[in-house]
């Protein structure tokens, strides 16, 4: 039951973001009483920070699965890119948003996942890209790193870009393909162009699967 | 009197931050009592607050004098960076920590300034340079130009860059730089490099300046 109320409470949270989401809301989704949903947890805080944990862990495995299928730091970088772009469809703008403002022990727990593992991998992609002779040997890895980790909750943020005129996709996709472009080499550029033409490509396929999937959801 | 004291408090906050300032310090230095910097100002805030719209209005004619001189957007762009170098040389890395963090007043109106004038400035040096061909004619421009104004305020926080392990005029010039590369097309290429080996011996000469202006200040 805990792993069921888990899993639809984050499919609510993805969708509508925290603050619209009642525990009234989840227990009728699932079918159940909210008494039930109290048996495991608190309150709806608590269900955040256990979602935030499993999610985390889950990243985890999927970018060291990364690491070990891409040797090419330009593909993984970009790779990244197209994963977060296929789960920014499924995210509600409000999500970050909402934790950041109204739920600090769940946002200081994304902060320290931040600073240990997305910071650490983008290093390592930093130091791989260099090292091949993709990236340039004269940028500072560090101060490049923590640029792109703050870009990652730049995109989050609504006073910045305005859900009603920026797409989370967009944003993205501009950030990250601009970051990796300012540290290329001319060697760098060669295979991002390749990857880019290929990428290009899958994302065609990928829209095809998506409008596929929203036929399916509207049945 | 009133200018003065302004410009003698400018002087100590841009050397030591606002808040290890007092208006005992100010007057000691200009030789005159309190009472007399009472009968200008009501507080130190409201000292700061006029030295921010004093010093908003000199960047602007000192950015619209470039817009003058340099009709390149590259260049331009990387001469903002070696303007905001040889003020960094100046300024504690405390002053913009300490207006973030305790004068609010005064830091909204520094947010209201990047609004209008840096984003501003940015968006047309991005446009001019598509449009010479310089930068990439598929950048999304008003996302970028917040990326750049984000970097500014990003610069300055001492959570993110410590002042003890990073230099104010490393990271500018490591952002700037990383900025500019991700725009640039192969022409684009051409011109910055040009530019960076020319302005690689104007740091030299500065740096030379630097040091006997240091030695003069020693005497």
């Amino acid at each position: 039951m805990k792993e069921r109320i888990l899993a639809e409470t984050e499919r609510l949270f993805w969708k509508y973001g925290v603050r619209s989401v009642t525990m009234e809301d989840i227990a009728k989704q699932l079918g159940i009483s909210k008494k039930t949903i109290y048996q495991h947890f608190a309150d709806k805080e608590q269900i955040l920070y256990q979602v935030i944990l499993d999610k985390m862990g889950k990243n985890q495995s999927e970018m060291a699965c990364m690491h070990v299928e891409k040797d090419n730091p330009v593909e993984e970088i970009l790779q990244v890119l197209s994963m977060m772009q296929k789960q920014a469809d499924h995210i509600s703008p409000n999500l970050l948003i909402d934790v950041k403002r109204y739920y600090p022990q769940a946002f200081a727990l994304f902060r320290q996942y931040k600073e240990e593992h997305i910071m650490h991998s983008i290093l390592e992609n930093i130091q791989k890209g260099i090292s091949q002779g993709l990236y340039r040997s004269d940028i500072n890895p560090t101060i490049l790193a923590r640029l792109r980790v703050e870009q990652i909750e730049l995109a989050f943020d609504n006073d910045i870009f305005p859900t009603d005129q920026y797409s989370m996709h967009d944003i993205q996709s501009e950030l990250i393909h601009h970051f990796v472009r300012g540290m290329l080499t001319e060697k760098g550029f060669t295979i991002y162009n390749q990857y880019v033409k290929q990428y290009n490509h899958e994302v065609k396929e990928y829209k095809k699967d998506s409008s596929d999937l929203a036929a399916y959801v509207a049945k």
